[in-house]
C-alpha cells in the first residue's frame, strides 16, 4: 500500500517553478474535459489570444507544446531545421550549450560560439566564427537560465536577416518577467515554459512561429523527425479543423488560462515594473549581505539573480537549510558555476517584497551560522528600495 | 480582460479521458514542489513501484515520460531503433499506422503489414510478410483505442525472439483495465497513458524499459534523435542521480500517484473484475437496444466498446446531443470508422453501473428522437447482468 502525498509548502525562489497563485493550483483541480470538447476548444482560444499578448506578436501560430519547456525548445528547431543545414548558435551558458546539441541531433551543421559564462555573446565574434557559411537558422537565449545573463536579440536578428535566416530565441526564463516583443524583435520562432514567469504548474511550453517560418514548415522536404512535435499536426489540432493528434492535458490548459487571466488583469507593464522593483531590492539585499552579483548590471535579468557563494560556504548545507528549515528554494549552480553559485528566481507571482524580505533575512541566519560575517544589513538596504519607491 | 474559465462537469464515456476521482482532482491541486526537491524524489519513488505492480514488471526503468501517451510511443521508438532497422508493425487500426509513420520518423525501414480494422493481426501473415527480413523490433499496439480489439502479445514476443529482435507493445489503452503482464509476456518497452485505465487528468506516459532493452539503448551506434525523450538523460533524474533534465510537472505527479494509489486501494485484480462486468452489463445493454458492437467477444477490450452506428442515425446529432443535454461524452470513429463508430470507454474511475445505465437511457432517449426504434430495454439488460453477479 502506498500512503497519501502532502507535498510541503514551500516558498519557490530558484529558477523555476515559481510560486503558484491560489487560483491557478484550483483551476488544475477543475473538471477533466476532454481534448475534442468545444468547451476546452473556446478555452484554448482565448488561452491564445492572451499568450499572443505576453509574447509581443500576432502570429496566427501561436499555441502550447504538450511537455516542458525542453519539449518547446525541440519543436521549435526540429520544424525549422532540415539535416545538413547551418545553424549559428552564441553559448553563454548551459542552455545555450542545449540548443546546439538539439539543433546537431536534428542533423543540423552547428556553427557553436563559445562566450564567457555569465556574460552576452558577442554578435561580431560570432559573424567571424561563420566565416564563408550561411547559415539557415541563427538561435539565441534570450534569457540565459544557468547564469542570469539577457541576451538582447535585435543585433542577432539583424545578423539572421543578413543571411535570409529564421531567427529564433528561447525565452524560457523571460516571457511574462521581461517584454520579449516577439514582432518587434523579427523572431520566426520562440519557445517558453509555464512555471517561470506566468507562474503554473510545469508540462507545457508556450511556442509561437511567425508565418515565414510557418511557410518553412510547410515546404520541407524531409518529414518533421519528430511526430509528437509536427507543427502541422499540431495546427491541425490547434485551428479550425481540430484534428486529433494528441490528448492534450485540459488540467493543465485550465492552470495555463487562468495564469494568463491573472497576467492581465495586472497588465503586463505593471508586471515587469513589479519585477523590476523587486529584484532591484533584492540586489541591493544581497550586496549589503556583502554577496556579489555574478552578471553586470547592464546584461543581467532582473528575474534571475545569479549570486556567487562566499569562500568556504558550503553550496549545500545552506540550500539544505534554506529548505528545510525555512521551505525556501533556491536554486544552485549548473555546469562550470556547480556549487559556486546560488540562483535566486524572482518571477511571477513570487516576485513580491515578502518573498525577497524573508529570503535575505532567511539566508543571512543560515550564512551566519557557517561562520560567514555580513557586511551589512540586508533586509534593511531591501526596504530602503521599496520605501523609495 | 479575458474571463475566468469554468469546465462543466462532463461524465466521461469516450475513449480517454476517463472520469477523474475527486481526490486526483486535489491532488493536482497540491503544492507545486521544485522538480529537484527530495520531497518531490520519495513521491515519485513510491509512485514507480506503484506502476511497476500495474504493468506487471520488475523492470527498474519504468517511469514517466512528461508527455502524452504519444509522447511516450515516440520515446520507447525514438530510443529502440536505429536508422536503417527493420521494424516490423502490425497494423489494424489507427494507432497500429501512427507506430509504422513514427517508427518511419526514426528511420527505421518498416514492415508495415495491414490487416482489417475491427479485428486483431495474424502472427502467420506478419511471418509471411517479413520474408527474409531480419527485424530488429517487433511492435504491437495490445489494446487498440481506434477499433476497442484486444491483440494478443504471447504470439509476437515468440515471433520477435525468433529473430533475437525486442518486442514492445503500445498499452495506452490497456494498463489499468486488463492485465498487461510486461514480463510474462516478454515485452522489451511499453509504453501508456494516464488518463485512461488510471483516471488522472493527461499530461504524462507511463514507460517501461526492460534491462535488455535498456542495455541495446545505452550501446547505440548513434545518439537518440530527441534530447528530450533520451531514455539515458531521463534515467539519469529519475534515479539515484537525479541529474536536471527538465523540469518534471509535480502537480501531474501528484495526480498519478495518487490514482495509483487508488488502484492499489481496491486492488489490481478487483479493478479488472469491475471493468469485466460493468462492460459485460454495457454490451448487453447496446445489443438489447438493437445495436451491433464491431468487435467478435473473444478479441474485445472490455474498456472500450466500439459500437456501429444504425443506418440512417447521424453520429455528430446524437454525440452532441448526449453531450449538450446530458455533459455526457463518447468518442466519434477514428480513420474508415469515422461517422459509423460510437467509441465507449469504461475506464478506471469511469467504469461504474451508473455510468452505464445513465449512458444506455440518454443514448436510447437520443436515438429514438432521430427515429430509431429500439428493439428492447437497455437499462433492464444492464441491470440483468448486475443483479446476476
Amino acid at each position: 500500500m502506498i500512503p497519501h502525498f502532502q507535498p510541503p509548502a514551500r516558498t519557490l525562489l530558484g529558477p523555476g517553478p515559481s510560486d503558484v497563485a491560489p487560483s491557478v493550483s484550483r483551476a488544475l483541480a477543475a473538471p477533466t474535459l476532454g481534448h475534442l470538447d468545444p468547451r476546452l476548444f473556446a478555452c484554448m482560444d482565448e488561452l491564445r489570444g492572451a499568450l499572443r499578448d505576453v509574447f509581443g506578436t500576432q502570429n496566427p501560430a501561436t499555441f502550447l507544446i504538450s511537455g516542458t519547456g525542453t519539449a518547446g525548445m525541440e519543436a521549435v528547431l526540429a520544424n525549422l531545421i532540415e539535416p545538413g543545414e547551418v545553424v549559428l548558435v552564441p553559448v553563454h551558458g548551459y542552455f545555450g550549450a542545449r540548443v546546439a546539441e538539439i539543433a546537431g541531433r536534428c542533423g543540423a551543421e552547428v556553427v557553436r560560439v563559445d562566450g564567457e559564462w555569465g556574460r552576452a555573446s558577442d554578435v561580431a565574434k560570432a559573424r567571424a566564427a561563420l566565416g564563408a557559411k550561411k547559415p539557415a537558422l541563427v538561435a539565441v537565449v534570450h534569457a540565459e537560465t544557468s547564469t542570469g545573463v539577457r541576451q538582447e536579440l535585435a543585433p542577432w536578428r539583424d545578423l539572421a536577416r543578413e543571411h535570409g535566416a529564421l531567427f529564433v530565441a528561447d525565452t524560457v526564463t523571460s516571457l511574462g518577467c521581461i517584454p520579449v516583443d516577439a514582432d518587434a524583435n523579427g523572431l520566426d520562432g520562440a519557445w517558453s515554459c509555464t512555471q517561470k514567469g506566468l507562474s503554473c504548474a510545469s508540462g507545457m511550453s508556450p511556442v509561437t512561429f511567425s508565418p515565414r517560418a510557418v511557410e518553412r514548415v510547410r515546404s520541407r522536404q524531409r518529414k518533421v523527425q519528430s511526430f509528437y512535435l509536427d507543427l502541422g499536426l499540431l495546427l491541425d489540432y490547434w485551428d479550425g479543423a481540430h484534428a486529433y493528434h494528441h490528448t492534450i492535458s485540459s488540467n493543465l490548459l485550465y492552470g495555463v488560462h487562468e495564469a494568463l487571466r491573472l497576467v492581465h488583469e495586472e497588465g503586463l507593464a505593471k508586471r515587469f515594473e513589479r519585477t523590476a522593483l523587486v529584484s532591484k531590492a533584492a540586489c541591493a539585499g544581497f550586496e549589503a549581505l556583502g554577496l556579489k552579483l555574478l552578471v553586470p548590471q547592464g546584461e543581467r535579468l532582473p528575474e534571475l539573480l545569479a549570486v556567487s557563494i562566499p569562500e568556504g560556504i558550503d553550496d549545500a548545507r545552506i540550500r539544505t537549510r534554506l529548505l528545510r528549515d525555512f521551505d525556501i528554494e533556491i536554486g544552485g549552480g549548473l555546469g562550470v558555476f556547480k556549487g559556486k553559485l546560488w540562483r535566486v528566481g524572482l518571477m511571477g507571482h513570487g516576485a513580491t517584497r515578502r518573498n525577497v524580505l524573508t529570503l535575505l533575512a532567511a539566508l543571512r541566519a543560515c550564512l551566519e551560522t557557517e561562520g560567514y560575517k555580513a557586511s551589512g544589513d540586508g533586509v534593511a538596504a531591501a526596504e530602503a528600495v521599496f520605501g523609495a519607491r
